[in-house]
């Protein structure tokens, strides 16, 4: 069997303090690393083994990877990193506390920004320090592909060529794949692989630093998937993500 | 100016307990992690930024550089790996304690495999599960490529087809180039670079984890090398490199 293994990364500082992250770079928790390294640990103890690794330009998706392959004993296998595989850009909501979001503008309208399929937040002026056109990791990048603010479906379509060009393809040389990103760029990658729809994607929540195996046949032909690991916790890690967006 | 910048790992475990490593695959220190990170803030702070970065297959290489990119905020750039930048390879020594070996066979034959240009300790054997070969990171490895002891002289032969293929071409791309290895796989580096004579470069010792700077002008001719740090620190580190393989 030939296998796709999908990793949120762990907790970040600002899943911590409950802001929109997006594409700004903030660091890991202490919790988050710990999560990393557990789900490096517990691939390793399945016997699973990974031939080349894809990840994020985002320092909390690296990092896990890094954390995960080092549990693994792996870290020396290629690593191959894209933006195109970041989080969804939030536009002007980036740095914002997500319950005091909601407070001003309404649970609802909070639950468009962060779930609506083709809505996208206000976006960051291309003036504004924090737009990631002034950040020289993505200087090598057409101005015209640089986001200021993404809907899901925005994310989605950014990440698909990688995904189409680059990740799948890989499967016809190699056995092992793992790619550790975010919740909206993964999500874009299980709506493809299992025919999710539009509406149905914003409500699958994908819970951090498990790891999701998919498994193909020999023609490339999507046999099963699953996460690892104990059934409880993982559920509520679905949970956790599913509430971050309410008003306290 | 066009810019290499070379860095020893930190002190792994073994380093620490004072046994031979080579190609064994010990993890770093917890010392050696934050000589690591050292660096990369000292990197940041003197201003300096990297467009890609190589290192061996070793997880001490491999963490080191993972700690220097962090703390430069840089762990985005692309990350290449070859086994060509590993550690000599020290042969039946692999995982014996310096000092124990100084009493047992004299300080003069350990400096002799230590430092000895030409004269490799005796080869693992072929069989020995040890040896590299039973290790699957060197399975797409043309097997007479595969090191069982090595001299100083047959690391750097395996070293230089990379640095002349890979990584040195690369400065007419890019202008900043990091590269994260070993005391001997970088000694073939710099004595190529500096055209160190056979008898010489055995002596120079490279510290842990301090920032080897060479700059290049246009035609990549090399212009100035220096350590970037304390030079006190610098020397205090070099002698303890000097001194690890005395009997006690």
């Amino acid at each position: 069997m030939k296998k796709i293994v999908l990793i949120r990364h762990g907790q970040s500082q600002w899943n911590k303090e409950n802001r929109f992250t997006g594409w700004t770079n903030v660091d890991l928790s202490l919790q988050g690393i710990e999560e990393a390294e557990n789900a490096g640990t517990l691939l390793k103890k399945e016997g699973y083994s990974f031939d080349v690794a894809y990840t994020s330009y985002l320092k909390r998706a690296v990092k896990t990877l890094n954390c995960v392959l080092d549990k693994m004993d792996e870290d020396w296998i290629p690593v191959l990193k894209s933006w195109r595989l970041n989080e969804k850009h939030y536009g002007f909501l980036q740095g914002m506390n997500k319950s005091e979001t909601a407070e001003k503008y309404g649970n609802e309208q909070v639950h468009i920004w962060r779930r609506s399929f083709e809505i996208a937040p206000q976006p960051l002026s291309k003036d504004d320090l924090d737009n990631p056109r002034h950040d020289p990791r993505y200087a090598s990048i057409p101005p015209e592909y640089i986001p200021d603010t993404e809907s899901l479906k925005d994310t989605i379509e950014r990440v698909m060529p990688y995904w189409e060009c680059e990740i799948f393809p890989q499967l016809m040389k190699v056995d092992n794949i793992l790619v550790v990103a975010h919740g909206n760029s993964l999500r874009g990658i299980v709506k493809h692989l299992k025919g999710i729809s539009d509406e149905a994607i914003s409500d699958m929540n994908i819970p951090t630093a498990v790891p999701y195996v998919f498994e193909f046949d020999d023609n490339l032909k999507l046999v099963r998937d699953f996460y690892l690991g104990n059934a409880e916790e993982i559920k509520r890690k679905q949970e956790a993500v599913a509430k971050q967006g309410l008003a306290k």
